[in-house]
Parts: C-alpha cells; structure tokens; sequence
C-alpha cells in the first residue's frame, strides 16, 4: 500500500502523460483546464488503493482511475451548465470561461475519452470495466435527471431521495473501486463486496454532507452553511423532517421552503428549529451511521488479511470524519 | 441480401425492442421522441448491408447498427442545441419541446446507450466495436467544433474544410460499414477497405449536398435552396470560388458574405455568378467525381463476388442520384 498522498501524486502525472491532446483547442482547452483545477482526486485514488487492497499494481489500475475521473469532471461540466454554476472549486466553471457550446462540446468529448482510457487493458477486462463505467455512468444521468426533476417537485419520498443521492453520487464511488478489484483480478465475490462498501459509504458521505449543510462548521465545510435552506433544496433532513412533524407544522415549513428572502438569517434558524425539534437531525446521523455500518459489514465477505480491512476502515472513518 | 425497406424494417423492430428504459420520463421521452421521428436510417442499414456483404447474418449486425444509429441521434440533439435549431426533420428539436437542460442530458444518456448496445457482442468483438466507435465518436466532436470554429474565420483552406466534413459527416459512414464486416468476421483488410469505401462515399455526399445546396432543385433537394449562401456558409463551393479568383474579386465575394440582407434574392444570384464564372461549379462536381471514384477503387481491395460489388457501386451511384 501507498499514503493516499503517493497515490495521488502517480495519479496526477498519469494525468498530465495521458490526457494530451490539444487541437481544435476550443474542443481539449476545456477538458485541460477542468482536470487541471483540482479537487481532491478521491475517486481515482479510491480505484488505485483497491488494486494495491486486492494485491495487484496500483501502476496498472491508473487508465481505470483516470477514467473515473475524466468522467467525474464530464458530469461536472454539464451539470454546471444545468445548474447555471458561475463557479466551480473557485475557478470560472467551463461554460462561464468559454461558452455553453464549449461546455456541451468538451464534455462530450470527455465521456469518449473516458472509454478510451479502458483500451490499455485486454479484450476481457476492457469489456468488464467498460460495461460497469456503462451501468454507472446511465445511473449519474438518471441521479441528474431525478435531482432535477425533485426541484419542481413536492412528493418526494425518502426512498425516492436516497436512491437519487445514490445514483448521483454513490454508484461512482462503488465503481471507483470495483474498477481497482478488477483491474486487480478479484473475485467477482469480493469486487462486488467491495463496490458494496464503496457504495454504502458514498450515500453515507452525501447524507453527512446534507446534514454539515445546516449543522456543520462554517470553518471547515469549505461551502455556506445553511446554502440548502436558502436554495430550498429538499434535503434527507427536509424530507425527515417532514415524515415526523404534524400536518400543521408543514404548512408552515412548506412555506418557509417555498420564499427566497434576501435575509435568508431568520429562515435558517426556523427551518434549523424543525429539523431539530422534530429529531430529523439525530434520525440523519443515525442514517449515516447505519449506511457508513453497512459499508464495513460488506468487507467480511473479503478474503484479504485484517490490516488491509483496518486500512479500509480507517479510510472510511477519516472520510466521515468520525473519531473512532 | 435483402432489399433496402428490408433492411430498414428489421432495424425499426429492434430499435423498438431494445430502446424500452422509461424512467426517468424527462431522461427517456426525448430519446424515444428524437429516435421515432425517421431519418432515412441511412447510417444502420449501411451496417446490416455490410455484414451480408461479407457474408454475415445481418440480424447479428442489429445492436452495432443501433449503436450507430442511437449515436447520430444524440450528435444531432446537441448540435441542435449548439445551431439554436427550431427543427429537425420538421418537427421541433428536443431542446425546443423539451428545454436545454433535458436536451443536454438526455443526449448524454444516448451516447452511453450505445457504448451499452455492443454488450451483445463477445468481449473481442466488443473490444473492436467499441475501439472504432470512440475513435469515430471523438473525430465526429472534433469535426463539429472545427464546424463551430470556421464561422468565425476567414482563414479557413480547402484542405481544412475536407478535415472538418470528413471528421463531422464521413467518418460515420466509414464506421457504420466497418461495423459490419467485424460482426461478419471480416479480414482487417476487407473491414478497412470498405471503411474507405464509406468514408469516401460520405465526403462525395457531403461536397453533394454543398453543391445541391445552390444548383439543386428545389423539388427534390429538401432544404431552402441558397441556404448555405444566406448563411454565408464557408463551403467547398465558396472555397474553391475563392481560390480561383482576383484579389479584388476576393474582396467583394467578401463582402457579400458579411452581409444578411432581408431580401436575399439578388445576393443569391451574385454569389451563384461568382461559383460559376470563377469555374468553382465545374470543380465541385470533378471532386465530387474523384471522391465518388476513389470509394470504387476501394472496393477493389475486397475478395467478394463481383454481384456484390455490383451492388455497392450501384448503392453509392443511387446515393450520389447518378443515372450511370
């Protein structure tokens, strides 16, 4: 195994070798520009730690783990078209720094390309790898599609939620690592128990990240606290809520979800009062309890020594920020 | 071999069964809308022509015929969004009955389906299939932004202009012949020549289609016939015009493609006098020729019965509406 920082930095150099067209410039400037602007590189680190967990070569998992995240930055160029993003870790996001053609365009681009990083490997794996990126990647659209369908929506479920947070944003974590175990020649036994912890941790991750929204730590969230109330977005707390307050108190907090005041202070602090009074908030994290559990009972179904699972654990546990 | 509207009903009835995800609707409605209303289907009954051709079973050939056509369509919803489009084969585009957002997802959704419809194929089948189809896929976004590119230069030379309709239009059709002869078991020599075959063919129909676009008739061309020139399209016609006249005549052409007059009739007719007088018409055809020819030549290369390059010349002499 390597420290997350020696994967990163193999990933990043594997980046820059692969990643190296460059005319028409309108169509590659983009796509250089997105993947060159940061982020902390979690999926493809995820596909090349599993390969080292599974005892393969980190080295060989990396055109999977460039896949991962050439396509990560697709859904990211074209989902901030969709959500007219200025900005995008603090960077003019593609379509604001050129146009929306370009954005439509370079994301497209990107997609192929992430196919194409899956033609290093042979004819078996080539197929395995490209059909789970394949299943994951309709699933990314369908999430997209769901969140943005859920805007305009007031019967959402929390079924209904968790399986959108889940297709937007687990399934390509699960697959981030699948692809390590692939890469790796894993069992489909264990590649599949692994995608299970990736997945379970990735909802567990997104959950917690509803939930930091509203109750986190402005110093150390990185975005506004409070940014999903003001922007009404019906979160996993909303909609637990929700289930738990009677019929008159949704009336209320229908409308405080339905007005966009310019002081949003006293809007934050009545909604935080719901989800507070209501339990919504401890019924959240035991939520992310449950789901990061589920992730760690998926590594007994592994054949791999008691280090590496506590490696796993760790990860998963500096992931959700937990002091265990 | 089956006839044409042979070809062309299989294809429909195995669209039909294998495009059936419903939901998301906003995701799948598009799909099923841009696919369902027609188009010639020239591209996949090119690939099921192929794979008789080398004596394959055309009905194998189905899933990289849909491949290929489920892959048009998606080039077409966002560059429909790109050219602002109102219509498409008459009725309204996707981003028009729909809005962007849908227009933009939906289309990448549709680009993953078809990397998926070559999952009915063996993983070294897939591995060609899918190999070909990225590199088609790529070099048909390249075409398009080098499309997007050339509207705001007046540097563009004859030989870039062929790249960019090679790249956005022929490429495709040598990829939907290809196709075939790998379902078929073709020979790498046979599957590339008639790739030539189809890329030649599809740089004739485009230069075709530039020509038509001024000297057609307007009964049978389909489209507005001064179109390209109203728009101030730099096409092959205006290209070559360009490179066989004086400077001075240079500069009026020029102007007469820097403006867009309510009344286009006699800008029409000056341009029109210009492509005739500069010998750009006469030009346009002989290339048209020489294209058409060198997709013959092609043709030699291939250990089938004469009957059947018969046939594929004739398919090309019908395409190109030659009474030869």
């Amino acid at each position: 195994m390597q420290t997350l920082s020696q994967y990163r930095e193999a990933f990043l150099s594997h980046l820059e070798e692969r990643i190296n067209a460059t005319e028409p410039e309108n169509l590659y400037a983009p796509m250089h520009y997105i993947l060159g602007i940061g982020g902390k590189r979690l999926r493809p680190i995820l596909t090349l730690m599993t390969a080292d967990i599974f005892s393969g070569d980190f080295k060989e998992a990396l055109d999977a783990a460039l896949a991962v995240e050439v396509f990560h930055n697709f859904s990211l160029v074209h989902d901030d078209i969709m959500d007219e993003a200025p900005l995008r870790r603090g960077h003019q996001t593609v379509h604001e720094k050129w146009d929306l053609n370009t954005g439509i365009l370079s994301g497209d681009a990107m997609l192929i390309i992430a196919y194409q990083l899956f033609e290093y490997y042979e004819s078996v794996k080539f197929r395995d790898l490209a059909m789970l990126f394949s299943k994951t990647a309709i699933e990314v659209c369908e999430g997209q599609q769901y969140d943005v369908d859920f805007e305009t929506r007031d019967d959402v479920t929390l079924d209904a939620y968790l399986k959108m947070i889940t297709y937007k944003t687990a399934v390509l974590v699960g697959a981030a690592m699948k692809m390590g175990a692939i890469v790796a020649n894993a069992s489909a036994l264990e590649a599949n128990a692994i995608y299970e912890f990736g997945l379970n941790l990735g909802i567990a991750f997104q959950l917690q990240d509803d939930y930091l929204d509203t109750f986190g730590d402005q110093a150390t969230f990185g975005k506004q606290i409070g940014g999903d109330i003001i922007e009404n977005k019906k979160t996993y707390l909303y909609l637990k809520t929700m289930s738990f307050i009677s019929d008159e108190e949704k009336v209320q907090l229908q409308h405080l979800f339905a007005i966009k005041p310019s002081n949003p202070a006293d809007k934050i602090e009545q909604v935080k009062a719901y989800f507070i009074s209501s339990g919504a908030d401890v019924a959240t994290q035991e939520a992310i309890e449950a789901y990061t559990n589920k992730a760690f009972i998926a590594l007994d179904k592994l054949q791999i020594g008691q280090d590496k699972k506590e490696f796993l654990m760790a990860f998963g546990n500096t992931l959700m920020k937990r002091t265990v």
